[in-house]
């Protein structure tokens, strides 16, 4: 067998280097957000008996007060596995959001918090960003922004691929 | 209205600045995995007809040659929304894992990949790895690096967290 030259074995070696830095860094990644994410699901529950997509449709309508048509509330939903229409119907009938035509055509329904949904909201989105706060609290302010900077350099990047027809996985057919 | 004392007006906007910066952190960090996770999950859909926990379980598997417990597996799993029971069953029918009785107790089984599976999932893990180092293709190394040290301090803070009886949650009672 012929040994690889140098070069292309520094080709190699620096792609497998990459890939797994890559990888062990989404692991991580990964599993920091899903611990989160658990702690903020249970903590929710235990607290306010709501659901986090619950939680997380009243958060998407308390940054619109204008209201939401039901295609525009799935794609902001930040968290999946919540039946949106479902949600909404539960939602409408304990009064903390209702559906009200929109004001250009009349046939289509946009959703709303109202007052109450508002103060309920409110109240819990305090507590939550606490909980937030203190689950961030191993890094200082300085190490958060950078934090937040690198992630941002990354959904840019996530972005701006999602335009691009050209992908690995095109390439690779 | 008795307006505010300097001091307290500092400590205020110091926790209510901290609590915001956390915050926005935590949804930058929760965008990002959602969208890696969402095409990971479409790509190994399209790309080899598997769901998420499926490879997820396998990966689990291949980490430990020796098999893992029911009971082991759950716990490892990265993702959520997958029954372990029934994953099993379907990859032990395509002869991809098979269940083997434990060497010490008799009546406990655990799950092994097979040859097959082992293979199948190899192939699919080089170019999972692939995709994953496209995604994170917007960092450099060093940033890559920066990202990782950042969410170990992060992970090492929530798995302390879990440990101390006083949290947020109990105090607040």
């Amino acid at each position: 067998m012929k040994p690889a030259t140098d070069s292309s074995y520094d080709v190699e070696t620096r792609l497998t280097d990459d890939h797994h830095q890559s990888l062990k860094l989404w692991l991580r990644m990964l599993s920091c957000s899903t611990m989160i994410e658990t702690e903020v699901r249970s903590r929710l529950r235990n607290e306010f008996e709501i659901t986090l997509p619950r939680f997380d449709l009243m958060a998407q309508l308390e940054r619109h007060p204008e209201g939401l048509r039901m295609g525009e509330l799935s794609q902001r939903m930040m968290v999946t596995g919540g039946n949106i229409t479902g949600i909404t119907d539960q939602l409408e009938q304990e009064k903390l959001v209702l559906r009200v035509a929109d004001s250009k055509d009349r046939r289509v329904y946009g959703v709303q918090l109202t007052e109450l949904g508002h103060a309920t909201f409110k109240r819990m989105a305090a507590v939550h960003e606490a909980w937030i706060a203190e689950m961030f609290g191993g890094l200082s302010s300085e190490q958060k922004n950078t934090l937040f900077d690198l992630l941002s350099q990354m959904k840019n990047h996530l972005t701006m691929r999602k335009l691009s027809p050209v992908s690995l996985i095109t390439e690779k057919e």
